[in-house]
């Protein structure tokens, strides 16, 4: 998406997802823009953005733990995830964390 | 920088700041990579992680809220905020988070 994400008064949650990709990119784009579209519909969903250039960081925003577990859990969500560490990424990390405090401008 | 973060076993914090430019980015570059190298040099920092396309994200990790205190109020660190705010972002978000579970592959 190419708005900042409009979320709520802190606390909430966020998975702060970056990774590098490997040279085997094939259905990388199209899986990515399929699991944005799948993770708004979720229960708990407040938001999503993303970037890359050499690195590519994705932040989605959820309302609760629980809500950040059943995306995890998600049967599609598992095989992308599958295709992600078997073929697409050299290397990701992801961080689970708890937004304390806001400030926009 | 081009790899990822190499952040200890959490809790750990982090900001995430998430950006949209305005038409006038004359100086923004060059000030984004003189305040990521001054970051590296502050006490408490573990890492930073960034990406631009239409959006910007940049994540810095850090030991403590303390730490992120300090980053904020260096004194050309707050030049930079003030360029910032007054010429190069149409807008911005900045979340200050703790990071309490990750996994890495």
């Amino acid at each position: 998406m190419t708005t900042l994400a409009k979320t709520p008064k802190p606390p909430y949650y966020c998975v702060i997802f970056t990774s590098r990709l490997s040279n085997d990119t094939e259905g990388y784009a199209a899986m990515g823009t399929r699991m944005e579209a799948l993770a708004t519909t979720q229960a708990g969903f407040l938001g999503i953005e993303s970037a890359r250039e050499e690195l590519g960081i994705t932040v989605s925003y959820w309302q609760s733990l629980e809500a950040i577990k059943a995306w995890k859990q998600n049967a599609e969500h598992i095989e992308a995830q599958q295709m992600g560490k078997a073929r697409w990424y050299s290397e990701f990390a992801i961080r689970i964390s708890k937004v304390e405090r806001d400030y926009f401008m």
